[in-house]
């Protein structure tokens, strides 16, 4: 499923290509979050045309709705959105564990009611496995526990140690079951073990045993410092198999993927991107940039004339500043686009520099034209 | 500034070459509202791609927001909102007179209190055409008094009178500037009158009398039963010169359209295809269609394989109902393509059959089947 191009000579950033039946990622990758099948305020055709390589479904929100009928019926997700690239799941675990109020966890799974409409509904990892074949996502992903920040050792081992005994049960869940739509699917399982680094190390281990295809960090960029999410990854990779594709969940500022492709990561996804966005903030190569800010009213330069995207380049940010002024649905649009534009510029520009042995060099330099603006 | 290409042997029906310097405009034609420099949930790109010749702006909210200063600074809408084909701009006149506790009328003009800020202003017919000279919209219309319905005859008598007088002080006001960006800029007079034939005609007389460019009929679409507004039509029409351009504003439902070309209109804008697809309602060769409805739960089908465009043919009313169901903003934006697609699709057949000579054959068969269906 993934070979390695190239490692980076000073430092573990990798350049690689995860081979899916819906096509090639080039890797480090960012893949924009789709949570219910659509990657908010953006079309299908302009992530394609923005170069989405892979995107996110949520296994939580499409099981609720449209839910798992509707989704069988007209033939999985790819075919119910119209993306006919690689879409990778989340297997709801994060959701259903942040419903603080509506769950109970035994060892079985967790039962809960819907954000929707109060229902009640049991999740099992068998039970997410088959959801996510309903789905038919290029790459599932474990039903593990996010563990919360902060967390007691005994709470962050005792919870480690079930989502390794989960992920045990999804992985037998698959080899049980079929895929549903004629292409393969693939499941990764998750580390987790909060900020203890005897714990992060214990349960890749686990998981390295399962023998996967692919391997996550999860339970990061949940409140600690950042120091500390630098610190797990560098324990969590140097746990995980050199050919094998590492991804890092939920994960984050330009800065964060950046720096964690440095410590070996490949994958990387965040709701950053389009959530700021729809609140007006701009990611640019010179900075971040709030475009509701009163500075822009007569700004006739485009937003980031460095990204080639529709919404970069055409329109001043005086117009995208009235459009947010005036809540126009076009803002969202335009300002959605342009961040997923950056974010997959980031990751392919990431690339480019480890392929040409350059990456720390160009790394050091953009972080410091990036973060010493203000907009 | 109007070449007449056909008119039908059996009705009113015209086909024409509406020329300006952003474009040619072939008639009929149905114009897409773009209230405040954007045509909701719709990139200006895509308004090409679906075929929108010229679309609208309104004068009153430009003039409040982004405002005057903005708009010159940045070359006009046209650069402001990167928009290159043609543009009309509504006067205001409908908007000012809707703000019912805000407005004091007089002879000179109407002062108002905006309703973002409460922040007051006075629009006469002279200020109106400069505004809508910094605006640079390629048609400009009078400042007038849509006059409400239902209005007695003396009412209606008053105000018709006065908008005619302030048509002519904004014929002088527009004789004594001029455009601002390079192209040419054309004013349009309104004919006001409510329901009542002879103020129509009378209205319509003086009107003809200023020599203008091209003609509207106003103040219908206003809660008149629909045959008051057909009357109104065929009354006003029979006034208009043969060889200039007439615009129907506001109208309407897809029927009132076909009617109202039958009786020699040659423009229509209206805010139901963009403001219906936000509500879900989408409006297609076979009838309405409501995509909240349930039934579309497990359809297959795209929205309507007779238009053609992105919205239309590539997703299913499946996908498009559960979009709308889970409040996706891309719910807005394939259904408001769609609804523009199908718009621009019925004024484009309209001329089609026109110039064919099948155009009442046409109308009713197409109607017929329009109106038999409930989704």
């Amino acid at each position: 499923m993934f070979e390695l191009e190239t490692t980076a000579v000073d430092c573990n950033a990798r350049a690689g290509r995860l081979t899916t039946d819906h096509g090639v990622i080039e890797t480090p990758i960012f893949m924009p979050v789709g949570t219910q099948a659509t990657v908010k305020a953006v079309e299908q055709r302009e992530l394609e045309e923005l170069g989405a390589q892979i995107i996110l479904g949520n296994t939580y929100h499409l099981y609720l709705r449209p839910g798992e009928e509707v989704l069988s019926t007209l033939g999985g997700l790819h075919k119910f959105m119209n993306w006919n690239r690689p879409i990778l799941t989340d297997s709801g675990g994060f959701q259903v564990f942040s419903l603080q109020e509506l769950r109970k966890i035994t060892e079985q799974g967790v039962a809960f009611s819907s954000h929707v409409d109060g229902s009640k509904h049991l999740f099992t990892p068998e039970r997410v496995v088959e959801i996510q074949r309903c789905i038919g996502s290029d790459i599932m992903m474990v039903f593990d526990e996010c563990t919360p920040y902060p967390a007691t050792y005994d709470y962050a081992k005792a919870s480690m140690e079930r989502s390794v005994r989960w992920a045990a049960r999804c992985k037998e869940a698959e080899e049980y079951t079929m895929p549903r739509y004629g292409h393969r699917q693939f499941l990764f399982p998750i580390g987790q073990g909060s900020v203890y680094e005897d714990l992060r190390r214990d349960c890749m281990k686990h998981l390295v045993d399962l023998d996967m295809p692919g391997y996550a960090v999860g339970g990061l960029a949940v409140g600690e410092a950042t120091d500390d999410m630098y610190r797990i990854v560098e324990i969590s990779t140097a746990e995980m198999p050199v050919h094998k594709p590492r991804y890092l969940m939920g994960v984050g500022t330009p800065e964060n993927i950046l720096e964690c492709v440095e410590r070996g990561i490949d994958m990387f996804d965040c709701v950053m991107p389009t959530r700021n966005a729809r609140n007006g903030q701009l990611f640019t190569t010179k900075g971040k940039m709030n475009l509701r800010n009163a500075r822009y009213r007569l700004d006739e330069k485009p937003v980031d004339e460095a990204i080639d995207s529709y919404a970069s380049r055409n329109f001043s940010r005086a117009y995208l500043r009235h459009l947010f002024n005036v809540d126009e649905i076009l803002a969202l649009q335009l300002a959605s686009q342009h961040n997923i534009a950056f974010y997959l510029w980031l990751a392919r520009t990431a690339r480019q520099k480890i392929v040409a042995g350059e990456y720390r060099q160009w790394k050091r330099q953009f972080l410091e034209e990036y973060s010493s603006n203000s907009f």
